[in-house]
């Protein structure tokens, strides 16, 4: 079968896998001309109030109220796989759909918790959305390429087997860029998915798929994974909040990947959702299950509850990566003004609430990023082009771009060594800065140049990759929209570089007006409680500002 | 200048970093025929009886008897210095002299206490000697390489540095095989170290100048390198104790090492001493130095106090390596029947006490051996060749044979990422095991297939290799020696490979008679406490059976 038959065949068994009740009748499916849909579940009518109220639950509520049975957990289920599925039909972000096994698996916990009087375990009867790099039994994982169509699991994942062990309830998994080496969200399968606030805009990537069906609520909470920005971008590019957790924290083992068994620079999982509290309650959740005894690379740390406290309490000091006074750059790529004023609005917030703020002069930010870009090419292509000469799929433009033919050469074994050495160093080096500035407790940088950007034109994760590089724990929080209003452009800017130009140049007030701008917050590593702690309160202080 | 000449230079300075009146007069210099100097520091009065006193005293008492002002911490260096002196003029084994460094420091501590009244922190006083991978300001570190002498540290490693924090006195480097990657320490500069059990020989590698002089008590603990058992092979080797903990327990940055940026199986450094307690002792005290803010690689987990009580008391499950029957086997090479008799005694030991004791069928060693081997190979040796060619020193002859012109290809990146994903599919096979056998405790082996073997003679490291892929912490339990009465030949073995033959027809009973037998104790990853916990109840079986 030609690469575009399966692909065919793929999209006619996906839309089939709607049930026809929840099929947006065509006379209310927003035009492609609706650029924003974002209240569409809302306003549409199509939900009761009751899926509504629920869809809008914390993760800990869901699992409260499901345990003293003001809701079945099949009724939770229900009312995501609805509200799932008519985000779907909005920005075509779900690659897998298995409502049926869902709710058999909500009925089981429904009986269980009937019968035992007590729930299964913490995150009993949560629908749970997964980025389609995790193995799921009897489910595809074909992560954006065409070959790897029909290639049903019959092993899981380490992370979806301790899903199931908490009590969360698995009923779909969400669309990734070809290869996930991306930064968008498209591949040759289903197409690409859109970003629900402004349908023009990307949804970001890898974990693109899970933002976008996050943000319409179609889920309390999913999981992606990151290997520079992956969790992060679709996090900020969709309002979310999101958590690159430090590598060893979270089980990865069984996850499929681009370049498996690359480890200079790790691939983490983590969690994406609405909230701070809804991240921390997830990560407890999972280290209640001790992944330390499922995946040899994850460490024997439980949740600390302590570090948790101490972040969310107390005036704190930020370091903001500034650089010739400019609050929220890099010394790369300068921020466009929704992420600048954004950045000034969470420092304002901060002061106001008490904290203070402080410079923190990023380190050779362009040295790490070109480091960890050899990094993610160092194989010039090989795995990826192997996996898409399997079908005969063609690249999509940003594969292209990176891992096309001749785009880069495969890198020598002692070169490879050699890049170990300076990751290795650079870290180093960083740590000596934390040291000498240990008054700071977490450092705040934008977490791409701009805010959610238009499709195909992303060009620098840097803001991301360094952060993966240097292995810290980072919280994307989200501040606010870009407004045309005020967001003005610089026509005075003198660009630094050729990218920095493009980046600049790609920036218009009227195109990016309501665009979600976010932040992340840095932490040092394996802190991870302590940081979703402080993210809470930037959000806070955004929140009463 | 030309390598010998060099040589020639380094050699003259290190004998004459000897103090005369610690020089052994040539009439009481035991002759090259007298095979065992294990007793002589003891027997030839060279030492005064406070020396020798001083000189036996665990760690802790060290530290005690200093604070309480028993011992001044200059007479406790110079004891070690000088006892460490005779140990050199008997085998050989140091590299790096700087007593008048030391004695400074040990004046400066006694300042301190003076002034302080009290210790500068829980090491305050000890001598520690140091492998010659670790750098210290002002010291050469060469690692056995003849182009690396008058490498002229001005920075130091972690590890070294958080010694001199916790109040260490730092007073010699030991010998190391050129290059580090081998079971015995042979080398250029130095040549070769000698067993003091017995000079015909090998004292193990690579930190095999450590073993020797803390077998002498020419050092209460030194700190050693372990890739493939480097701090294991010399303990078993010389009736030591010793401790290859998990990556990411102690701090490794800042040493040298030979193929560095190799990151695929990780060298680790830990103690080597006397005791079980001794190694508890050191590891707490680095531990509280809070190596995480100073090496990105360790992990934040503190000295876990309980789990060390938890090992070390109750009775315990043990696994034996057992194949066809034959306890202690590994399936791949047969043991030695000093080795044999060895896992034996710990069996009726532990058993005598009360502990119950069970087959543990090692799965796949065979496969793993293979497989880490190419990673110590991966770049066909050169990395090393390189460092030989600096200087136009020959290699010796195991280097020859694993890193030469042709002995091993280089290893293309993308296999390499193979090699990696196989390696984290075994950890978690063998993860799988363990919590299959969740009952079991820990997991006992041979640390080599012989007692301490004669030179040039070491082929099989396969009993070590496997747990350093594993990443699992091991304790070296020394268990007794070889008697050429009891441990007969077995002249009907049918060997099962070209390997178990060579391995097989090198013992002889009287040859080997006296030498060092040891096993290893192995837990599940960064469970150091616990597994040094163990080994503490399988010394006291053995000590009173």
């Amino acid at each position: 079968m030609g690469w575009e038959e399966l692909v065919a065949k793929k999209r006619k068994a996906l839309a089939e896998l709607i049930p026809e009740k929840w099929r947006i009748p065509a006379d209310i499916l927003p035009a492609d001309s609706q650029h924003s849909v974002i209240s569409y579940p809302e306003t549409s009518s199509l939900l009761s109030d009751e899926e509504l109220t629920i869809t809008q639950l914390t993760v800990k509520e869901l699992v409260e109220k499901i345990a003293s049975r003001k809701y079945s957990a099949v009724q939770v289920c229900e009312a995501f796989c609805h509200r799932a599925a008519i985000a779907h039909q909005l920005v075509n972000c779900l690659v897998e759909i298995f409502f049926d096994a869902a709710v058999e698996r909500a009925i089981e916990l429904d009986d269980y918790l009937f019968k035992e009087g007590k729930t299964v375990g913490p995150l009993h009867g949560v629908p749970i959305s997964l980025k389609d790099q995790f193995r799921v039994k009897g489910v595809e994982c074909s992560m954006g390429y065409v070959a790897w169509l029909g290639n049903i699991d019959e092993e899981e994942s380490v992370m979806t087997t301790l899903l199931r062990k908490a009590g969360a309830v698995l009923y779909v998994k969400t669309s990734v860029p070809q290869s996930v080496m991306c930064c968008e969200t498209m591949n040759n399968i289903i197409g690409r998915t859109l970003n629900p606030y402004n349908r023009l805009l990307s949804c970001g990537g890898s974990s693109g798929g899970e933002a976008a069906l996050i943000a319409l609520h179609g889920s309390s909470i999913g999981i992606g994974t990151d290997i520079g920005g992956s969790i992060r971008t679709p996090a900020a590019f969709n309002g979310l909040w999101g958590i690159r957790p430090s590598h060893g924290r979270m089980p990865f083992a069984g996850i499929r990947s681009s370049m498996d068994g690359q480890e200079t620079v790790h691939c983490v999982c983590g969690p994406i959702a609405h909230r701070a509290e809804d991240l921390a309650y997830f990560m407890k959740a999972i280290l209640e299950q001790e992944p330390w005894h499922y995946d040899p690379k994850v460490i024997e740390i439980p949740w600390r509850e302590e570090k948790y406290n101490e972040g969310r309490t107390g005036k704190k000091i930020f370091g903001i990566t500034t650089v010739n006074g400019v609050m929220g750059f890099d010394g790369v790529v300068m921020p466009h003004p929704p992420i600048l004023r954004g950045i000034q609005m969470v420092v304002n917030a901060l002061r106001r609430a008490g904290h203070t703020v402080v410079e923190w002069q990023p380190y050779k930010h362009k040295y790490a990023v070109d480091l960890v870009r050899k990094i993610y090419r160092a194989d010039g292509g090989e795995d990826i082009r192997n996996a898409l000469t399997l079908s005969g799929e063609p690249a999509i433009s940003e594969v292209a771009h990176d891992y096309g033919p001749g785009a880069n050469e495969k890198i020598d074994l002692n070169t490879m060594w050699d890049i170990q050495i300076k990751k290795y160093k650079y870290q180093q080096e960083y740590m000596a800065i934390w040291m000498e500035r240990n008054e700071i407790n977490a450092w705040i940088q934008p977490e791409a140049p701009h805010a959610a950007i238009r499709h195909d034109q992303y060009k620098y994760n840097g803001y991301a990759s360094v952060i993966s590089l240097l292995d810290y724990p980072a919280v994307v929080v989200p501040v606010t929209f870009a407004q045309k209003e005020t967001d003005i452009k610089d026509l005075n800017y003198k660009p630094i570089s050729d990218l920095d130009m493009q980046v600049h140049d790609e920036y218009q007030a009227d195109v990016y007006h309501g665009a979600p701008v976010a932040v992340q917050i840095i932490g040092r590593r394996l802190q991870e409680e302590y940081v979703i702690g402080l993210a809470e309160q930037v959000g806070r202080a955004l929140a009463s500002s």
